[in-house]
C-alpha cells in the first residue's frame, strides 16, 4: 500500500505539469499511467510531429514537449507507475481515497503485483483515457494475451529467439518492430512473418523500402490476408498455429510461437467512468475555480474535464493543473496561504533545488 | 487612423502569447505598450532573474521569456507601437472602438502624433498598469520634463555632451548611467554628478566599484544629499540649476543643463481605470468563459483582470489568453467554428508559414 498525499491519474503534458505544481506547493505526487511510457497522447499519437502552440516554444515535438516537461518535474522526483490502468476506487472512513490498479495485459512491464494507493488528493489526468491497443476479434485468441500475445509491444522487452514470430499489422510500428527482429543479432527469431490484410502497407516509405530489402533477402515473409482463427496443442494451453485467408489461399496455415498485434490504438476512459463521478457528455464535470469534480479531494484537469468554454489544448490543461495544485494545497494545508509566491522566491528555490542566489 | 480587428494594450507575455493565439485564428493585432520595449514586468522589472514555473521550460530569464514569445509571435507580425500610453476610449456607431493614445514624457521615443486606433475588438493585457517613472517631488519640475529632465533614460538615446549632467538615484540603472557618461568618446558631458540621499548606493557590488575608480579619476562627482529645489534663469524657461541639502552643507548649489532621474518606477493602471469598465478591487472584472469585460467587444486577460480563483502567473494569463482569442474570433466571424484546430492541421501551418509538410 503506497500512502500519499496526492496520486494523478495520467502521465501525458498536463498530468506532469500537475506534478510539477503541486511540487510548489510542497506535496509529492505519485503517477500511474497506463502506458509504458510517460508522455501521454503526444508519446503515443504524435512523438515526432511538430507543436507551434506551447507557449514561449515556437515549435516542439510531442517528445521534445514531453522531454521538457520531465526535466521540469524532476527535483520533486515524482513516483512513477507505468503500464497500470486504475480499477477501483473507494473511500475510506478517513477521507482518504483508496485506488486500485491492475497491469493491462498489453502492457511489456511487469510489476506483480499491481500497487495500491491510498491518497489524501486524487486528480484525474487521464487526457482521452488510457490509449488501448484495439483487440484482434479472433475466437479464443484473449486467452493468450501476454504470453504469446502481445498488442502494441516494444521487441525490445521480448524474448523472441527461435521462436516463430507473426506480427499482424501495416502501420510504421509494425513494419519497425519486424525490421527490428530480422535485424537482430542475439535473438534472431526463426520465421517472421509480417501479416496485413492489403498488398500496400500504410507505412512510410523509407519503412516500406527497408522491409523490401529483408523480404528479396528472405529475412521477413510478407502475407497479405485476413486471420481467420487460432490452432493450439491438443491440451489447448498453447498457441500453435494461425488461419489466414488470403486471395490466393482461403486457409493459409502458419506456425506461430509469438503474435505481434499492431492494430491501432484506441482512447478508453475504462473504470474511471465508472467511479459515480458527475459526467457530461462522457467528460468530468469540473468547478472551473478549483477543478474539483462532483467527489471530495478528487480533482481533474485536461482533456477528460468539461466546462463551459472548455477548448482540448494543453496551454488550457496546464492551467487547470496550476489551479487544481492551489485548491488541493488548500485543502491539505488550511492553515497555509495557498498562493504560490513567484518562483524566485527563496523558499520555491530551495524545493526547486536550485539554491538562493 | 489604424482600423484593426484586434488592438492589444500591453506588450507583455500575456499580450504577447495573445497576439499569437489571434494569429493562429487568422487575427493580425495592433500592440501599444507604455514601455520602450516589448516584455511588460519580465523586462521592466526582471530580465535577468530566472523564472522557473512556464511550464516545459525548466528555467529561463525574463528576457528569455519575452524574446521566445517575440519569436513564437513573429509570423503573425503584430504592429507593436512603444511608449506610448492609451488615453481615451470612444465607442463608435458601428460598435467599433475609438482608442486614443499619447506620448509619456519619460519616452525616449519619439513618435508625433501619437497613433489613435479604431478596432473591432479591444484587449487589456496591460498587467499591473504602465511601469510609469516615480516623479521627484520638487516645485517648479514638471515644466522641463521633455526638455531638461528624463526620467529613466536610456542615456545613449539623449545628446549630452558639453552639459552638465546630474543623476538623481542610486540603484543599478543610475550608476550604469553614470558610467557610461563618463566612459563616452564622443559626446562627454562637462560634469557628471550623481546625488543620492545616502552614503551608500543600493547598486551591485560590480558597478559600484567601477562607479569609484570613475570617482578616483575625477570624471564623476559624488554627492550624498537631498535635492531641495531648482534654479532657473531669469524668465524661468531654462534649467540652471539645483539646490541639494547635504550632511556638510545645508544648500549646495550644483549646476545643471540636465537632470536624469532613477527613482524607480510605480505601476499605475492610468487612463483604463477611468473607461467605465467594471472594476473590482481595481481589477477588470471578466467573464471566466471568454474574458469578455462589461463592455461589448472589450476582453481582459492577465494580471490586470480577476474572478474567483485567480492567480496572477503567467501560465494563468496563457490560458487567459487563449480563450479570450477564441471568443474574439467568435464575435469577428461568427459563422466560422472558432475552435482551432491542432496547429500541425494545414489550415494554421499556411497561417505560420511553416508549410503543410
Amino acid at each position: 500500500m503506497i500512502e500519499t498525499d496526492a496520486l494523478v491519474v495520467g502521465c501525458g503534458p498536463v498530468a506532469l505539469f500537475l506534478a510539477f505544481q503541486l511540487g510548489l506547493h510542497g506535496i509529492r505526487a505519485q503517477m500511474v499511467d497506463v502506458q509504458d511510457e510517460p508522455g501521454g497522447q503526444c508519446i503515443a499519437l504524435y512523438p515526432d510531429k511538430p507543436i507551434y502552440d506551447i507557449p514561449t516554444v515556437p515549435v516542439c515535438t510531442g517528445r521534445e514537449l514531453i522531454q521538457n516537461l520531465l526535466r521540469q518535474v524532476a527535483p520533486f522526483a515524482p513516483g512513477v507507475y507505468l503500464g497500470l490502468q486504475v480499477c477501483t476506487l473507494a473511500c475510506q472512513a478517513d477521507g482518504r481515497w483508496l485506488v486500485t490498479t491492475c497491469q493491462l495485459a498489453s502492457s511489456a512491464l511487469v510489476r506483480p503485483p499491481p500497487p495500491q494507493f491510498l491518497a489524501r488528493t486524487l486528480f484525474i489526468a487521464a487526457g482521452a483515457g488510457a490509449f488501448i491497443p484495439r483487440e484482434l476479434p479472433i475466437p479464443g485468441l484473449s486467452g493468450f494475451v501476454g504470453r504469446q500475445v502481445f498488442y502494441h509491444a516494444h521487441v525490445s522487452s521480448l524474448s523472441l529467439a527461435n521462436q516463430n514470430v507473426v506480427l499482424s499489422g501495416g502501420s510504421d510500428d509494425a513494419v519497425a518492430s519486424a525490421i527490428t527482429l530480422a535485424q537482430s543479432s542475439t535473438c534472431r527469431p526463426t520465421s517472421i512473418t509480417l501479416v496485413y490484410r492489403r498488398d500496400q502497407l500504410p507505412a512510410s516509405p523509407d519503412g516500406l523500402s527497408h522491409l523490401n530489402d529483408l523480404r528479396s533477402a528472405g529475412l521477413v515473409r510478407f502475407v497479405a490476408g485476413q486471420i481467420l482463427a487460432i490452432q493450439t496443442n491438443t491440451t489447448g494451453d498453447t498457441l500453435t498455429g494461425l488461419v489466414v485467408s488470403t486471395p490466393a489461399e482461403p486457409s493459409l496455415h502458419l506456425p506461430v510461437d509469438a503474435l505481434l498485434v499492431y492494430a491501432g490504438l484506441s482512447p478508453r476512459l475504462g473504470p474511471v467512468a465508472q467511479w459515480g463521478l458527475k459526467l457530461q457528455s462522457k467528460q468530468l464535470d469540473v468547478d472551473r475555480e478549483t477543478f474539483a469534480t462532483s467527489a471530495d479531494g478528487i480533482f481533474a484537469v485536461g482533456d477528460v474535464v468539461t466546462y463551459p468554454g472548455k477548448q482540448k489544448l494543453i496551454v488550457c490543461g496546464f492551467f487547470e493543473a496550476t489551479q487544481a495544485a492551489a485548491a488541493a494545497a488548500a485543502r491539505l494545508w488550511p492553515e497555509q496561504p495557498s498562493a504560490l509566491p513567484y518562483t524566485s522566491s527563496s523558499t520555491l528555490l530551495q524545493r526547486l533545488g536550485v539554491g538562493t542566489g
